[in-house]
């Protein structure tokens, strides 16, 4: 092992959730030389980790025990709920002074019900969303929005600093989360407004290719209408990141809103065509396939009577 | 005059319409060299130009009989239809040979029929639409956006290297509007993405800025996030490009759209919340404003009951 005297002073990270996200995140830490143990819902994924070098428990409260910082990267608010707060969970195995960093995208409101239910135990707690999908994840490329208090945040800036190229402290616990839905709003909106636009360009018989090159040049420029423009000039569907995981985002963005008191109209729009790709079978499909049903909405011919 | 035997050699410019748009254009014209002979509904702006060097035109027909290449900036399509194919329009005093450049935002029908009616006369017609608005006119940085054949996009080469900064030549008669509609799509869009999720942002407590700063640096990157959003946590309104003409570009967006069979939700529901607040007395406000409409749509307390 390298450095062992670093690795020693170092905190002992426990891992839990090791889909498509975490496994490539666990493994940069492990890779880095930092103590991991790690525990997954299918043993198979902890079993590769172990290849790797990480330890394996064999559920969330152990690995709370074995370790002084647990890092979830879970699919959704009741499994974050499920892992860290239920019977057998992170709850029950953490000691005073300990972190825990959930870097699942979930509710808020979930995140603040963590952040008290472990400050009750003496824990820390920090949510610690990301974005930039699996490759930014294998390539420890994340942005990662915190939420949490300054000194938290802190004590697990050398794991964010080995999973992420830039970390914003948003605020405090659960705006990393509102950080979060509020790019996911973005992100899905923008992806509509350029399968309008290039929609509207192709059945006009105008060559969309040209008009993308046209508008990265001005006001509407955008790394969606660079990325997922080119997705759909090339018909290149293909994940990236999933219709039905933006679907799930989309919700959490909706139901935060009214319980803020917020009315969103063009995210509930969006959401119902995702619910429609998803109700095609194209929930697998990169969201960029939003594209795809504005071909189904638009004439096959050349014009529609008047 | 610098350099006259260049100048004399010069195409003589014919501008017609001198408002906030066409007036810094035609200036930078005459401050180039060109000769340049002008003509506006109202006389003061013609006047103002006279001053710098134009000569004046008592008619649109006065003003092709005494220029090479017309170029018209006009505020919508009825206008072009007036100023080019009706009584005492262009098309009454060309020649054989001339070249009329329309960069008003306009429908691609109706620059398809500018286009058709010059062609009997032996006229090119180039559709060069700009997006960049009053301060990009003032310095030349417009984007230009042409349709036309090549030929015809050549000779206005010399013309666009003055008042923009890059020519993109989409394609036919038309096809330039076709790419200012799509740009006018995808800049009122995400204009709404970006309110949605600040709005979002503000009432569930957490600093705008901060999140707006976070999402710079991931997919949600875009110039209308930097610029838009900046004015939107500034509440800075003031124009910019105005609601009421961004309205009228969704207009013509959404009437190519059915001409050409094509159904657009989203721009057809910006389009709604733009009329809303031109309703308020609002239209003459940046489009950035779209935002003031999310604050009267979200509770004013911190809660809202369930």
């Amino acid at each position: 092992m390298l450095w062992p005297s670093i690795v020693s002073d170092r905190d002992r990270i426990g891992f839990i959730g090791l889909g498509i996200m975490g496994r490539p995140m666990a493994t940069r830490l492990v890779r880095a030389g930092f103590p991991v143990v790690v525990h997954n819902h299918s043993p198979e994924a902890a079993e590769a980790l172990a290849a790797e070098g990480a330890e394996t428990a064999s559920s969330s409260r152990e690995v709370a025990e074995r370790s002084d910082v647990v890092v979830t990267m879970l699919p959704d608010s009741p499994d974050v709920e499920t892992v860290v707060l239920g019977e057998d969970g992170v709850i029950a195995g953490v000691r005073e002074g300990m972190l825990v960093v959930d870097m699942s995208t979930i509710a808020p409101a979930t995140a603040r019900t963590v952040h008290a239910a472990l400050t009750e135990h003496g824990v820390e707690a920090v949510d610690a969303p990301v974005s930039g999908g699996e490759p930014a994840a294998v390539d420890g490329q994340l942005s990662i929005m915190a939420g949490g208090s300054e000194a938290a945040i802190e004590r697990a800036e050398p794991i964010f600093a080995e999973l992420g190229k830039a970390t914003t402290h948003i605020g405090a616990p659960g705006a990393g989360q509102v950080a979060k839905a509020a790019n996911q709003i973005v992100v899905a909106l923008t992806i509509q407004a350029v399968a309008e636009a290039l929609t509207l360009t192709s059945k006009a018989g105008v060559d969309p290719g040209r008009v993308r090159e046209a508008l990265l040049g001005g006001f509407a420029q955008s790394k969606i209408l660079e990325a997922h423009g080119e997705r759909m000039l090339e018909g290149r569907f293909d994940p990236g990141f999933r219709i039905e995981l933006h679907r799930k985002d989309l919700a959490i963005a909706l139901q935060s809103a009214r319980e803020d008191g917020v009315a969103l109209p063009a995210t509930a729009q969006v959401a119902e065509l995702l619910n429609a790709l998803i109700a095609q079978g194209s929930g697998g499909l990169d969201h960029s396939a939003l594209f795809t049903l504005y071909a189904q909405l638009s004439a096959s011919g050349e014009e529609t009577p008047d």
